[in-house]
């Protein structure tokens, strides 16, 4: 039997607290599973430092990357006598779906922003280079390992396939909602998935949903607004990811200008000088990258050592909401209060900013495009969900946008009072 | 208002999926939360090999002691106005619920047995030495760490205290099982833990429950001896232990046959020798020990290399039950065999022993004694739990063992079918 | 020591799957669940015809007005040591929560409208007349029933006290939209309820939420909406509805131009008149109007005998989109095609309309004022929820109705093809 | 196409609470679900007086009666490419299933042992006589109404169809015990369907579990021993069920008798006759009881009128544990007490016992023969499942039973305190 249609002899399940159970029948599946690429998604966690604040949110990406899988497998099971479906793709499909994250790193957000890289670049190189992953998906065909890249990429020609992965309600949202949802122990992030499964259809070259379904897309529309609101863009969380951030750039800038680490930060160099290898990427796991912190903790540089102690120790910044109409002069006081007292504005006065957009109909040109969600009606018809729905329609193309100010509260309160900077320093930040 | 009085302005929660909120209130639990002591108990998973086998078991230490704190909370709630209740022991048994594990390591078992530690005698040290927990314990009262120390170690004057966190329904257990159920997912671990709460009384020197509650305590019983069999002695996950357990013995031998490491175990080196400090302990989470063994599956010694690398990609060993009845002949015929084929049997064919005890009455005198759970009967007199109870006298004091030897099958499948050690092996592990 | 201040010896509860546990702790409460006319609430559903439609909601009011009564517990749990609340009128909250909806009879929709009736009016009467809990209220105090039929009807004094039983985010409906949306299976009606509990706060003459909670009550508005939508408005349950209201209208017809029954309808006898005692009112409870359903179906008059024959066995109405374009000649046309095919339309063809303002401000003067939720923000200021919520100023103000045409489509079905009136009627209803 | 596999459209699905939806596929299930007779299940409580004890537990054998079905089509899609399964029955199974319990009456426990009837009996008229459920079946073939009762009967050629709808481990229990768990709210009840369903085998008559899955049938028959201790023997459910049973002692006595009742009671003369047609036995629902009831509370029969009034309102008796050790001569006096203080000790002092065998092996030749739970183990062989299960070998074969004596304590309170009998009569209870 062609390696692609092999089965197992029994089917394997993985015990999911989310779905129940996930489902392995075919081998090839089953094979990507066991490969050190896909094992190492098990030290990088789901939601990066979002366990600061939500204890329970310790969950990897490889939870999550089974997650998205079957989900995929359920939709297809749906699907497989459908017009419109053209069954061959499900292998492809399910590939895709397990591997979609396959190129994120540890705190990925940051990573990327300090040192320019993109997790999707990585994914795939993973994918099409000298891995095990890419020896698995080559036993399917020589061109498979391509395909599935160009799934994920969205590039493949077969829109209806890429739909199912990247969508405004594809498999890879549904099943991080719930997800995340779950393991934070938040009440947002339900919905009814088994309906909106049921009453998804192939349709053209993409998916859509049966309008009886609405309601249930509603919810999950709305889930998704909360769970951005209420854990994502958690202040909280974003304090952490400030510092951790702030520890990046200190140890590049040291390392730029020739600063002598007690422990040299081997893993790191290429990051510093950015040209990172494959092999570079796939060492730098969460466990190594907190080993270095733990290192930098006892580092001289005060700024490092400061920083790096408050990351491991959750000693977080505190914030205020950022102030707009802050004046240049004002702000430019209140840089120069902190370097007075001994506070690298750089890096301990920090404006972060979140943002987003809860669902959106298509704006051609723009920059990132969003394909709408079609609703299926009885005649055969598309509409275009905030059409129908008046909810969507209320909170469809809004973006929410706001700016905090994090910065080091307690080492402030410790000032001597004193100190007369102390005391305008709260009154700038509080104003 | 003294230390131990005061409340927070206004109380913190922390979102737990388990018990839905966390509560706290008192000042001194807030600052101990905040230590770092404490906060390094993120560093360590409550289940540490199980996430191998179970991938939603990532949760932490620092998840589980929360969890058991809460659940003292409200035990105290209930006891607060009753005879034989000493209100003055709610802070000690809060501080004690909170902090009883403090003194893990990751993957503790493997840790003590192969290192000869004992996580109890840490957790002791955290709360009497030189560290930010005992600095709020000491504030106080002088000779509350003490109090706090004798708690967890049993010895505490007070038994009615020892025996909420420690008996055979303290709250730990109540805790991790349904947590570990929980992130598992498995439908075992549920339990009507309010009904147990609420019928929990003091009682001279230890908690008993009222009879009205047998039943939900006799379905806790079965939900431990559930969770003992399919979760934490799941082979799977003690594949991976084995596994663990040998690296550290090669890492120990190696060093002290004067092997040169690529790089310096540093963070080791005290526990080879095992004279480790406190701070030594304390350095070493499971960031620190993952990042050793990616280094060390780039080492040399081949034994240490493959087995490392076995671990970080859950490349496990297969295993047989274990046949009691193995002669010596032939299990000295496997030993040998296995030398032939070049896998030293010493780390590459392991027996591997669980064995529980689900509930045992007490038996004085015995190694490990185990106060029995006593029932209040509507007469106020005490009845031994077993003794009511058809379910639990079936299963009481039968202890339940199993032995499973464990290989690296994947190698022996590599072996050519030429090389008869490859068969007899195989007739041998199956007879 | 008073009966108002009377404790139970110990406390008892209802295990509850929405709350896991109803508390009773004071004997008044106790007391008044005992009584007669509390008990009968057990033969009144909840959600009357909604269980033709989702098999799981039968349950009865006895369960709702004990869930409210233990969120209203729970809420003075948390306002007992607060400025602004007066810890005297515990009581009188927790009866008025327990007792609000004592007066609904069954099916009160329908059974109001054909009826002329209003089950606030018999709440008060039970509650002020000659009756088991009116005994159990007066032990309290001689004024006692007038100030909980009082805060039932809103003319309390005490504001803040109504507000907790009464308001857009009141204890009666966030325990319906939880115990509904369990009952039914729907996965809308979930909510923090916890949370908003835990943020409530006695303000001035209103309960009010701490600004930190917005989100918890945005999930609860959206519920709301949902539930409205997905259960209690839909289409089936109206279906049901409408035959049911017919059957009343006809049998009060029948009676009213002297119909000679099989059986004298003698517990309607008051309702077809119109003067309802008491002791008539209590003595419909669902189990009679069944029978008497029952009874009908073996009636003479084919008009009752098809409708009670249709509602027993649940042979429901179909229905279309009522469309609000049919012209006035097209309408004529269509009430002249069911006489000719010998269906009565003022019993076969029916327009029902539902109608849902899923949130409001304030807006005085207007018929039914609806209280406007407002927000504790951290200055001690209140503001109106919509003015700080995206989600809830979308939805604000927005009545969304809908209309449906009912019909028996299975008589019409079975008409021959040869009757040119069946066409005519398909083509005028789906036009 | 032939009508027995004549598909739906589209599937149509049920919400259900339990197993999420309900999905009907078959025109004929649809078809069966849709007539008057299974309609009619709507009206009959499964779980009878429970819901006294815990008011959620309104659920009707409507909804589990879906539930078996449900539960019945997932196992046969796991069944459907097995070898030894015969596709063919998949029809007739989940007929069955469907049908099951189709002749339940209200109450009917209490009904069969006054009035001497078996539901079962009725179960297979509804199926084989003049019935609107026999039409559906008839036009699926000729000989189809009797295999489905066949099925139901037990006596059906093929006994692997019987097993899956009645054995130790059938689909009616694996849905009560979750279902009836869900309503009342207890969390008992739960364990892991999915993983039961999975490892279920046809092999040879019987369905058979895979050994891997022994641990999740040891869950499955602990809920069971909890749910009939904890739930379905609950006291206080007895004792309205001894109250309903003495009500219809009375009722038929005084027919007997020759007393004139107030209203004829019309219902219940077959009943009274043991001579009760298939139209009279159907016509008699929940509500007609609960009418008559209510009626009966109006009756000059002091007895008839103090029973009904009793169970209405739920003014239940109370109970001791039976003292088998009362000697004659003392249960002779109590008895005369009673008739003394003017209560007739055969309708107010009332002995009531449960017994349930939790599990057991088959002891062929026994009264009720109970065929064994096999397990199918990796060599293919079948073991007993108490051979391999410690804990069902605990309980396994043993007997439970439990003897309580009812007696109306309220009235007996009410005497006055001068009467010797009073306090002679709870001495004798108590002692």
């Amino acid at each position: 039997m062609a390696y692609r249609d092999e089965k197992l002899h029994e089917e394997k399940v993985f015990k999911d607290p989310v779905h129940r159970y996930v489902h392995v029948r075919d081998r090839v599946i089953w094979d990507l599973v066991g490969t050190k690429e896909f094992q190492r998604l098990r030290r990088i966690k789901q939601l990066g430092t979002s366990n600061l604040t939500f204890h329970g949110a310790e969950h990897s990406r490889f939870n999550h990357s089974l997650g998205v899988y079957e989900i995929v497998r359920r939709i297809l099971i749906n699907f497989a006598d459908r017009p419109n479906w053209n069954k061959e793709e499900r292998l492809l499909c399910m590939c895709a779906a397990l591997l979609h994250d396959l190129g994120h790193g540890p705190f990925s957000h940051s990573f990327e922003k300090v040192f320019k890289l993109d997790h999707e670049d990585y994914t795939k190189q993973i994918i099409l280079g000298n891995t095990e992953v890419n020896q698995v998906l080559l036993r399917v065909g020589p061109d498979f390992p391509q395909k599935v890249a160009d799934v994920i990429n969205k590039t493949y020609k077969d829109k209806l396939v890429v739909s199912l992965i990247s969508s405004q309600i594809d498999a890879d949202r549904m099943d991080y909602l719930q997800r995340d949802a779950y393991f934070t122990g938040v009440s947002y992030g339900h919905f009814d998935m088994e309906r909106i499964l049921r009453v998804m259809r192939p349709y053209e070259d993409q998916v859509v949903v049966k309008e009886s379904g609405m309601h249930a897309v509603e919810d999950y529309i709305m889930s998704r607004y909360q769970m951005y609101w209420q854990v994502y863009f958690h202040p909280v969380t974003r304090s952490a990811e400030v510092i951790l951030t702030k520890i990046l750039h200190r140890v590049k800038a040291l390392y730029e200008e020739g600063y002598q680490f007690k422990m040299e930060p081997t893993h790191f160099i290429s990051f510093f000088e950015e040209k990172v290898s494959l092999e570079d990427y796939i060492r730098l796991d969460e466990a190594v990258v907190y080993y270095y912190f733990q290192m930098w903790a006892d580092e001289e540089d005060s700024v490092l050592k400061d920083l790096a102690y408050r990351f491991i120790n959750r000693k977080l910044f505190k914030y205020v909401e950022f102030n707009p109409n802050l004046q240049m002069k004002e702000w430019m006081e209140l840089y120069q209060l902190f370097h007075k007292i001994g506070l690298d504005p750089d890096y301990y006065l920090v404006v972060d900013s979140s943002s987003d957009l809860p669902y959106d109909f298509y704006r051609p040109g723009e920059e990132e495009e969003r394909l709408p969600i079609h609703l299926l009606m009885p005649n055969r018809e598309l509409k275009e969900l905030s059409r129908q729905s008046d909810i969507v329609e209320a909170i469809s193309g809004k973006r929410r946008t706001d700016h905090k100010l994090y910065y080091p509260r307690d080492t402030i309160l410790k000032l001597s009072d004193d100190r007369p900077e102390k005391k305008r320093i709260f009154e700038l930040l509080y104003q």
